[in-house]
């Protein structure tokens, strides 16, 4: 992250991130040419050590990452990511230790989870993680010595998850580019959903999105996948919700049935093009409150769809009844393949970040993929402007010591003002149009508006300054509004 | 199993199963050949890498199995199987991964276990599973690319233990022919008596069964042992419970005393040969409602009478209060000892399934020591006869799409008619008096009585065919009764 | 332990004990010079296996242990301390099985420690146990045929934790002898304290406890430190509970201003002297039914005192709220160096136990530091007095066939009669002034008042025997007061 911020770091991290620790927290930690990189590394191991008998599965393995320690730290449910974790470390050489169940872990006794990272460490060398609060494996890396990948962080993200989907979709269609996804079920709460997504967008996909009835992409994911990834996306036409038929390809806003007006795409292609692979998704039922809900399933019927002919079908997996087991022996059913190469994929992650290949690298480069676009601003803890999510991780109540408000500044393209980005968790915060962000200064318990201008301040200056969401929550902390000739002087 | 009802599977399964993958589910799908075959590598094991200090413990170990990965998947509360099959593993030179909490796990979140089993295949290089459900291990076994190990599924069978039983049997007896075993306890809930009596009766046992009351040995498996095993079991008269001294040789009618007629069996000697075993089992409360029973409790008393002077006393282990500790420094406890075979006895087992000893080997051989008898009847899901037994994993609505009710289908001895096995509990289903099976035919919406015939038809013509328990059963499915004349005709 | 009371073993115990086998339950089972070995040994490994950039961090691993296992058996919650013995165990090439969950092992099934232990001692090579019961893990040595580690039991004892904050201080101090050290929290709930004092009693330190209220020290360990190891302690004076400036160097009575006598010490310096090291625990709320209560917290304000300017601030972490995270950029904070110092101490431990260097070894000694002082006494089973800690492991109701009531029998220093220390948990039974321990006789239903004679009676005699705590319980066991001339004779 940019040096003027280092600060940030210094109140609560005790040691300077390694330069040669690389964590994997989101799929945009990666640039595509080192997931390129991952898949090539991946696609060597197939190559080498697989089974005879079975084309996509490892067997036995190298002894390349022997003596290496993986620290499966699992804070949720899990099977398939941790055993499959752990068998790629296993078939690489290396060895396990595992936390696998929350209620049996320091976390019981309180224990915030910068903590127990710090401890853990020590003890391997390189961490997984999965945890039900949003943006918990981005806390995990700030606190890491040694590497950390994200095994799932809530409704945030599944990075790996993503790699295996997109290696599957190259090794069946020969490339990444341009393809045309569906993506089917709880677009909301589904993790697996949001890596992908981002990934597609920046391989040049096509996404239709499928929602199940109130389980739309988030509106901060949405607007990413528009307006900085510029994607484009198949939208259903408003108030048509029941027509299939009604698609667009939608433009910045949503909702708006214009189309974008790059000239290189021939927007009646797109929507002619048939669809290249399905992702079905289960219900999350994990973060929902209700048990049932309405729900796409996906069977024999919804694929008889011409444009369905050659999709692809694809799930993360586990399923429960959004996807038909009589598709099981469908020759587009691609899932059990999806999940056969999180072996070689996850050995070929685990052993790059280890730096155990010696032609092949992920350069050294911290914050991957949206790096360089945006300043961040971190908080002193306990004032200002906090995340709106209730689930990320900054708002844990065990963790409020470690995990300061940090947020990128995202200047808005059309309007003046800019939206604050959570760090952990990535959801937006968008200045108000009646009340704009505001900016307080402690030590002379006043407050002047206008963010826009202060991202670009010196970091001294930063020091003395807090963002509050609006000017009614600065007066709220006690400050007060700065002569205006002052304030038209500072900016 | 027999190639006519290959089809069966191909509905459910992905894959066809590796020719030279063996799984072993019950005691009866190894041979009495293959079961010598392990215990040869066994002992084998124990000669060359015995502690010095202890003889019958493994220490430190070999490499033979390295790069090798064992999955433990355990669905119900376990510490010895577990450990015991990974420390196997490890003194084999191979590596672990595990799932030991159910509520952990993948089926958390409602995945079923045939998915589980299929993605896990991809992970490990032979599964070992735990379940709760009679049967699971078999539905593991057909969706598994890689060897499958029972390690108890519900009441239904525990082979390794009875492996570990019966090595211990042999180096304390030098062999395992023509023994006189007295089984105490809860022989209904038991899975480990199940796999027990059946091998015993394979080498010629006689067995004396000492249940607790209402826990005798489950009709089905009383029935096998007698009608398929011919097995000589010593039963209490009826009506004198509570006497110990009247006992009988039975024969295959269960309650009626009379003696087999077999020439070379001398009955009295039989009945005045002392006991070589007492093998004692714990009250499986988790298998029964209610928390507390009368239950037999074996000591220093018990062991007094004269036939028990030299009868080794026997426990699976974990014991609660059913073998006094008093007995723990007793000359003929042996159940410490049949612990500590757990892992030479498994290693053989993991090394054997895994082709790495260079003479030695378990035959390419599926379906084990009742394999060529009964032919299969499999049946559409949602369709016709289903198995009785609700703990059978064919009843789990998880599993309700990849276990298909398949039946074996066996004549009986002395009646028309036949007895149905399901495939995966080995419940069986009796064709009641006054309604005999029946087989409906979807196509033409009609059934026919009189399934013994159809078992011999030919394969194209069973796939129309569906069995129903009884005439009303098909009648509310919808059918309607065949013309008498046609019926003869079909036969 | 002496060799007259070896009967008491022979009537639970299935094998005798190895004599290469030695076990760490309390820290007072290693000698001073066997802790300087452990920690040379630690030394060595950091020396020779530290990553380049984080010097107390050991970086991959050696292969001495190769083949080895280590089984670790967690009853209770731990991240931390599991995962660091299985890095250790993996750093020195060896492997590891875990039972983690107490809900998902055959505890669930009733099964008692002594028979997992003894039958997991053919699973494995070194046995790592934590258990909620105060001594279980002294009970697991019993039964145990190999190395039994202590990870935590109860409130009793830690003393692996001790060896890392040891080996922290040491490194720090470069020594261990004469330290000030101040012990913050609950004194009495935290196992790592017990250990601790002792450690540091041994090593000439003097200790300054800062207790929350109602959280002293046990009055056992109290007594221990001052009677036994002639410990200084720092206590508060009586009635001025809020003063932290009355301090004083107590004699052998809590409680009374004196100072010792002894010529060596200066005191004035002893009270001037800086503190050393503020070790810090969080409040144990898994021992005790209160879920809040006052509590000390040691943050930048506290440390602001003069006599703390070079105190090293420690904690065996998990921690709370006690202690705050401000401090953790603090230079006096070394509490993640005492957690990272976690795996090189436990691989020097392990690999002493296994016997795996040429040069250094534990000697050949059962018992440890107190051994060679206190005769035991064994008592039959279900019979006499018994410990008076109720989460004693010898009062679990599942070790009652296994753990006989055993105590070190002590005398007193001033008043005749003794103190029977319980071997499991070592909580001391005073003899009542009123009423002294009664020595019973169950062959001829006769009791003697007056055990201190007794001790030194042969062992033939003492097996007759079962002392009671008074007179009352003797009586109400059934037997008789013997004549009082007999009475003297027998003295």
């Amino acid at each position: 992250m940019p040096d003027r911020f280092d600060w940030a770091y210094s109140t609560t991290l005790m040691t300077k991130p390694q330069p040669l620790t690389r964590h994997i927290v989101s799929i945009n930690d990666l640039t595509n040419k080192e997931i390129e990189t991952v898949f090539q590394v991946a696609a060597g191991f197939l190559r080498e050590l697989s089974d005879s008998k079975i084309p996509y599965r490892i067997g036995r393995g190298t002894a390349i990452a022997s003596k290496y320690i993986l620290a499966s730290l699992f804070y949720e449910p899990s099977t398939r990511t941790r055993l499959s974790f752990e068998s790629a470390m296993l078939r690489l050489g290396g060895a396990n230790i595992t936390s696998a169940d929350p209620a049996v872990s320091s976390a019981a006794k309180g224990e915030s989870l910068a903590d127990t990272i710090r401890v853990t460490s020590n003890y391997a060398d390189v961490i997984v993680i999965r945890h039900p609060r949003d943006g918990a494996a981005r806390l995990a890396a700030e606190y890491s010595q040694i590497p950390v990948i994200n095994g799932g962080d809530g409704s945030h993200e599944h990075p790996t998850q993503t790699l295996c989907d997109l290696f599957t979709l190259r090794s069946k269609n020969k490339g990444l580019k341009n393809m045309k996804i569906a993506i089917s079920g709880d677009l909301k709460g589904s993790r697996t959903i949001h890596s992908f997504v981002y990934a597609l967008a920046r391989f040049g996909a096509t996404i239709d999105p499928l929602p199940a009835p109130g389980m739309e992409l988030p509106t901060h994911v949405d607007r990413r996948l528009r307006e900085e990834f510029r994607c484009r996306m198949v939208s259903k036409a408003p108030n048509q919700a029941d027509s299939i038929d009604a698609l667009y390809v939608t433009a910045d806003q949503p909702h708006q049935l214009s189309l974008y007006s790059e000239p290189e795409i021939d927007y009646g292609l797109v929507l002619r093009k048939k669809i290249d692979a399905v992702y079905v998704t289960r219900f999350q039922k994990e973060r929902w409150t209700e048990k049932e809900r309405p729900y796409p399933k996906i069977d024999a019927k919804f694929l008889r769809e011409g444009k369905y002919s050659h999709a692809s079908v694809m799930h993360p997996l586990p399923r429960v009844n959004e996807l038909d087991a009589a598709l099981d022996n469908d020759r587009r059913a691609i899932y059990f393949r999806q999940a056969a190469y999180g072996v070689p994929v996850r050995m070929a992650l685990i052993s790059l970040l280890l730096h155990l290949h010696r032609n092949k690298s992920l350069h050294r480069f911290i914050g991957g993929f949206a790096e360089s676009r945006h300043p961040i601003y971190a908080q002193p803890i306990g004032r200002g402007v906090h995340c709106p999510n209730s689930n990320c991780i900054s708002n844990d109540p065990a963790e409020r010591q470690y995990a300061a408000n940090k947020f990128y500044v995202i200047p808005k393209n059309t309007k003046p003002g800019c939206i604050l980005r959570c760090l952990y968790c990535e959801t937006d915060i968008e200045a108000e149009a009646a009340a704009h962000f505001v900016a307080g200064d402690a030590t002379r318990k006043t407050f002047a508006p206008g963010i826009g201008v202060l991202v670009h301040a010196p970091a001294e200056k930063l020091r003395h300054l807090t963002i509050y969401r609006n000017e009614a929550e600065a007066e709220a902390a006690g400050l007060a509004p700065r002569d205006r000739r002052k304030r038209a002087g500072a900016g």
